[in-house]
């Protein structure tokens, strides 16, 4: 079973998807993959209606848009610079503890929705990330426990403008918030049905070629940290987000750096979790 | 006419003081003010239901908690070192343009809360800030109609834990974003009841000690300007926060610094917005 948004933006009904490929709506017997249906048990409830052979259900039409998998989340926060060799490439030294920064929640895009380059913007980049969901309240959680705060697993694209990024004074998030900068997809994979989330291939092209392609085992702080890690500063509420960070091959990586610009095409995939695709469009 | 909630933290109720003092409660005539209220013009109704003489409402209880006068935003952007004195006590260079960061929304905290030190802080700082609430979604807007996106204007403290913030690798939100970091009010006035929101006194006292001492007017990025720059990189969505950034008179400043502890009050106002007041307690 995977969790799926379909619909129009800002109006997605929750589905799933089936071992067997089949896609049911369940708009008609749960809430809204928000904050309120992690809090209240949504997952085990979801799970159980599966196993129930899911009553009362209906298919949804194949050609409706996906969005995000998860309501827009109180937050999504991010981890930099979390493999050695992006760190490199990025420059600025090795992190010593977990570099933490957050994206505007408005940012929150569908795994198949256009990316806009920003008005002014040059120097559009891809990042393919592990995000993972929290499916209940977590402050100040100890390792051993920080992975029963998850609720699954997804794809995530942190888009970023590097000038907006590094160049305009303080902190990044100017350049990591953008409308459509955080696409996540194509669908939320229950924790449960992913044995080993720090064995996975993560990949990313651009026009078909392979420019990022790591694996989830080379993260230098781990998943288990970073959830306990973060939930020391801040309460990380159900439905929350966390993007894990990014492999290298990013475009300012690159010598010269090779940017994204309107017309390109940007997949992204990790195993056993799906693979998005966005295409960069021009702002109007 | 000011807005105010009030009831238990998470469940509070929407209500009002007029302008005679008396405070009603609105939760029967209205929804509570969160992103949904303005985005539907509930600034306006509430004004005309006021002037209709406030019909079946009933008076709030005095004994009762306030809590933060609007719903906790999709997001709260702070800027920083936005004022000159400040800027040199922070030290790392003047801003040549606004220097944004965000707090997480999980600090969002009542005006007479108390102020929880966390576990392992020891650089517990106090930043008055004059606080503005979003009234209709706002994406590239020009500097000449910047202030008709705000719906009004509250008191907030841009709490900080300065070892969190500046010596634990990477960006400032890991100092910002704890649980109570973030009061707000004790009230939100509306924006048509501020004719000069960058003519106003705000200070902050420690313990009856007068620490902060501002006048807004000294903004070196005033309130269009900054409401214009952020719509640039993201979308600001009604009932989102944007707090403006603080005066000189930070513990961080002094020399040697004066940190906050557990036991100590903090009294921040704004003229003509009203003063709040926070207890620092140890986590516990």
């Amino acid at each position: 079973m995977k969790l799926i948004r379909y619909g129009e933006p800002g109006r997605e009904e929750p589905g799933i998807i089936l071992d067997d490929g089949r896609r049911l709506d369940v708009g008609g017997q749960f809430t809204d993959y928000d904050e309120g249906f992690f809090a209240l048990g949504g997952m085990e409830a979801l799970q159980a209606w599966v196993e129930d052979g899911c009553p009362d259900a209906e298919e949804i039409p194949p050609e409706v848009r996906l969005g995000p998998p998860v309501d827009r989340p109180s937050k999504i926060v991010c981890v930099g610079k979390n493999y050695l060799d992006h760190a490199k490439e990025f420059g600025e030294g090795i992190p010593t503890e977990p570099v933490l920064f957050m994206k505007a929640s408005t940012c929150w895009s569908g795994p198949y929705d256009d990316v806009v380059n920003p008005p002014g913007a040059h120097k559009l980049d891809y990042e393919v990330e592990l995000a993972l969901v929290i499916g209940k309240t977590a402050s100040h959680v100890p390792e051993e426990h920080a992975l029963d705060y998850v609720a699954g697993y997804s794809v995530f694209c942190d888009y970023s403008e590097r000038a907006f990024q590094k160049e305009m004074g303080g902190q990044w998030m100017k350049g990591k918030s953008c409308d459509t900068f955080g696409p996540m997809g194509p669908w939320l994979v229950p924790a449960s049905a992913v044995p080993d989330p720090q064995g996975l291939r993560l990949w990313c092209k651009v026009n078909g070629e392979l420019r990022q392609n790591g694996w989830t085992g080379d993260m230098m702080f781990g998943l288990r940290h970073l959830v306990s890690y973060i939930s020391r500063f801040m309460t990380l509420l159900p439905g929350d987000v966390i993007a894990t960070g990014t492999p290298a091959g990013v475009g300012m990586g690159m010598k010269p750096p090779r940017y994204l610009a309107p017309g390109d095409c940007v997949e992204l995939g990790i195993e056993g979790l799906g693979e998005m695709r966005q295409r960069v469009v021009a702002s109007h």
